[in-house]
């Protein structure tokens, strides 16, 4: 047994824990919020912790996901560690990922200036002297001069009296949300959201310090619905109330969500005044309640993009009564504040390099541009890269291949979880994509070829994986001994289509922004990736089969946590919450399916080969 | 019988009436409102209507009641004139009370500017071309930019479609607060109402013409738990629920008068979008609901005496879901919004001539100032001169002695409704304390002569009028057999002291009111009498016994319909509900209780002389 000391914050302990145990394991064990979403398997770099003594040697995986700075200051990740003799644990850096992202290339800039702002005051009791109405006793000393709401009127007098005159006073955008007795302002909490067609991730932030006090995500409840956004709008068409089941379902997410993170950081629901989430324009109108048959009808019209302060209550959100739900603005149907937190955490609206952001999903929004101008488009790019449509795809979950290469010895791949595969997930069939490609076992026009039209230079191990089953050519990815079902894994020439669809649709997305914004590939600077595998993805291997432009000065970026940063930016400090509205109304937005050059664009994008 | 036409705005109508019907007949037989508020007596002068043809002669009571430039008009009094041939009723200018009073002195400046505003706008339909959002295609033809709230946002995309792109947006504060398909541009009305303590009144106005279609009063049904605003407030502290209960009984009072206005001119209740209403700060409290105790209290502290703006449902008014009740602010806790519409009526806040306001009550509010300071005071009067404490004082109703003169010949009487008497009103006491000292029948510290006393030239008659009775002296006013109830209506010694407290409050407040200011009363140039009968009183019989100073160039003015006034000014134009805001600010309120020197001035104005 080994001593290991633990200093985070307000908890310490000293524990007697066995050698050889993962410092992840710890943490878990004792209750200490950390980020660990890929379970601890090494791949999501999030469970950095700042950690001293007698610990397991630095792991190359280590070396990939901590930056030289990070490694200097004697981060690991906790996942990743084991230990030795005594240790002392002193920061969990994963607790605080707002401040970390925000401080990428701005360091300094981000203040702590919530939207919600406490005042606590000690006013003079009322005197023949002094007569003031209690109103203008509190107004008279607040900064601000706000409005206030009848109720809380109502409670003023006796408050004040009960108080002894001394109460905290807390604001939101010009309105008195809550009348507190003595001095709470040190208890001042937000929640952000990131509200995906898939999962749902909330956190809790300490609006008092910055602090992220906690994460927590489940499934959105109303994938039963629909399994992608436009399923859940036809599913509002097709059934009465369909539209209130599925708000009742991603409110009941969102209580759930914060119900827990609520429980586990001993915070009062009273104490909790704002809640801002991010998310697509239909995620965003389902959940107000708002009608969204005209976003998915032609010419997509939504209800409204600007942002809105709402009482939490009047959506069944189960906060106090002084809390408010707001959202990051929406572009269009189709751009929504997922991709305005993506420019807003990328920079690209500050910039004066030209950056392209791409979310890869059903719907794929492209946005291209700098602090000139930018604009953006969305492209139909159907689910292939959300492992849907294609016959082995399934989600980025334990047992999906997440990396393949072709070698002369065969298919290697790596499976999240370590496991016996399952499928093959979108990072995975992108791998395979440029694999397929660079070892010639397809053309450019994305024909799976024979093994007897193969070059000679292909090892015949490869070439027997190449079978004819059921009318139709296929590439035996995993024998059926080593996969999960005892079923082989396979790609097909449908999925390979599909794909084909799926990068047609991006690229000519692309070209169609370069030339309303009359660049060339070589002007882009960087190319940021959002979305739910924006982090997975090699990027090398998306510029080898044309999904990426390619150009030898182009810096590559996954962003896939752009949603959640925008919005527990927002919620930390009003500059991020502005600069979002500022960005929403700056970003340009360009109807494809309206345009014919699109379809030229698309038919050409079809081809296989470097996007230059 | 002879020809009447009428045309009066939309209403048009010829009619055969017998010779000799009295104007006001006619016009309430046929449905029209006019302002009747001394029931058809000639008292209140507020029946005129411009009239031509054949009519009986002016009448020296229409003399007195209507101005100069009003009988050039062909003004008349409709309780008064009679037809006696062909006649075209041409006004009713009844109708338009408030703006006739604003007109006053302000002719030209009040153009008609609700704070309520509707704009109609045809829509461009979305297409590929042109894909805002519903919110920003309504936004952007808007002249402002207004928030709009969630339930509203909801039904936008229904209402947009389902009018063809064509609604009238309504909007209040900054905020939208209806959406109506169509052009309802000139389907806008507001209320405004007087709550008083002991009557409510209320105007329906239209405010896409600034004409008062009708007007309603109704007792104050919180009358049964309190006949003063303080006693309803001991009510509130004495009863669990009493403050709802009474809030329940004002709401009520509303509601009937609302019921009544809007069914009598068919107005839909959708259609209202505003009531604002006056009254004392005590009423304001009862009827939000807002606690009273700490305004009964030393140190008199009310809630809040700013303006706000609350969803009219909110309070259980019943009107429509986009209907907002607001009211005039109050300066203290008994210098209410009344006391405001009475600086606002009387422009005193624009005069560089010093004015003198006075709120004859149980709590009665003074106000002295011009444009460059205003200040005020509320003296605790007690209620005499609202007939109450006075053993045959009664409010002014029928059977109430209005009017006063002791004569040789003895007592002579006006009594409203022109029958048997059954008290006496406060003009009425007015009147009598005028004429007792004139006749000096008491001396000037109040005490009430014995006949034996008196001076020689006093008449026998009026001599044989004192009795001595139940050990105290008395002046019969009227004998037992031409009294209502067949019993002697007297005056006591103790009534005259009564008066004489009442009197020396108000006068020592006025006296306070001016050492503050360092005016003397040469440099009043004009005094209002605000209340309930401040159009009643004979102010020269009030200067008389030193209820209101004296001085050779001072002018004195009634303005008993103040109240309404005010909030008819604020519901038809912002610029005098702003201006009403800035007078609440003011304002400088006195408070006498705390001060010294307000007993050495109560115990010397006890004094009946001339206030010089």
């Amino acid at each position: 047994m080994v001593e290991v000391k633990l200093s985070l914050g307000a908890k310490e302990a000293v524990l007697e824990i066995e050698k050889e145990t993962k410092l992840l394991e710890i943490l878990q064990k004792n209750n200490f919020e950390i980020d660990a979403d890929c379970g601890g398997a090494g791949r999501c770099g999030n469970c950095k912790v700042v950690v001293q003594g007698e610990l397991s040697p630095l792991k190359s995986k280590e070396r990939d996901l901590l930056s030289e700075l990070e490694l200097e200051q004697g981060v690991r990740l906790a996942c990743l560690t084991e230990v030795e003799g005594a240790v002392e644990i002193e920061h969990l850096l994963g607790n605080r990922t707002s401040l970390q992202i925000l401080d990428e290339g701005t360091e300094g800039e981000l203040a702590l200036k919530p939207q919600v702002q406490k005042q606590y005051l000690e006013l003079i009791e009322p005197s023949l002297a002094d007569q003031v109405s209690d109103w203008t006793r509190v107004l008279r000393e607040l900064k601000q001069k706000p409005e206030i709401e009848l109720e809380l009127l109502k409670q003023l007098p006796t408050i004040l009296r009960e108080a002894d005159y001394q109460l905290t006073v807390v604001q939101l955008a010009g309105q008195v949300i809550a009348l507190e007795a003595g001095d709470t302002t040190a208890d001042i909490y937000g929640l952000a959201f990131d509200i995906g067609t898939t999962t749902v991730v909330g956190y809790l932030l300490d609006l008092s310090t910055g602090a992220q006090l906690g994460k927590a995500a489940l499934n959105n409840q109303q994938m039963s619905y629909g399994a992608d956004a436009i399923s859940r709008v036809n599913y509002t068409l097709a059934e009465e109330k369909g539209a209130i089941k599925l708000q009742e379902k991603i409110i009941e997410t969102i209580n759930r969500i914060i119900s827990q993170l609520l429980s586990e950081h001993q915070v009062n629901k009273e104490r909790v005044y704002e809640l801002t989430f991010v998310g697509n324009t239909i995620m965003n109108h389902l959940l107000l309640g708002l009608e969204t048959e005209y976003i998915a009808k032609s010419p997509y019209v939504s209800v409204i993009n600007e942002a809105q302060l709402i009482p939490a209550h009047k959506l069944g959100i189960e906060l106090g009564s002084s809390s408010y739900l707001s959202y990051l603005p929406n572009v269009a149907s189709y751009v929504g504040s997922d991709i305005v937190a993506g420019v807003l955490i990328s920079e690209m609206a500050e910039s004066s390099e030209l950056k392209l952001l791409i979310d890869l999903g059903t719907n794929s929004e492209i946005v291209l541009g700098n602090q000139e101008r930018i604009i953006a488009c969305a492209a139909a790019a159907g689910p292939a890269f959300e492992g849907a449509e294609i016959e082995f795809g399934m989600r980025g979950t334990e047992g999906a291949i997440e990396k393949l290469r072709i070698t002369e010895a065969g298919v290697k791949i790596e499976v999240i979880g370590q496991q016996a595969p399952k499928g093959i997930c979108g990072s995975g069939i992108v791998d395979l994509l440029a694999e397929l490609l660079k070892n010639g076992l397809i053309d450019k026009t994305g024909r799976l070829l024979a093994a007897q039209d193969l070059d000679d230079d292909v090892a015949e191990s490869i070439k027997e994986l190449i079978i004819e089953e059921d009318k139709s050519r296929k590439l035996i990815l995993v024998e059926a001994e080593q996969s999960a079902s005892g079923e082989a894994i396979t790609v097909s020439q449908k999925d390979i289509r599909a794909i084909q669809l799926a990068q047609g649709a991006i690229r000519a997305g692309i070209k169609i922004l370069m030339k309303e914004l009359g660049v060339e590939i070589a002007d882009i600077k960087e190319v940021l990736i959002a979305g739910g595998f924006g982090n997975y993805i090699d990027h090398q291997q998306a510029v080898e089969f044309g999904l990426l432009p390619a150009a030898d000065e182009i810096e590559y970026r996954g962003i896939g946590n752009a949603a959640g940063s925008g919005a527990k930016a927002a919620v930390l400090t009003t500059d991020k919450r502005k600069a979002a509205e500022k960005i929403a109304q700056k970003i340009e937005y360009f109807e494809l399916s309206g345009r014919a050059d699109f379809q030229t664009e698309f038919t050409e994008a079809m081809t296989f080969k470097k996007f230059e």
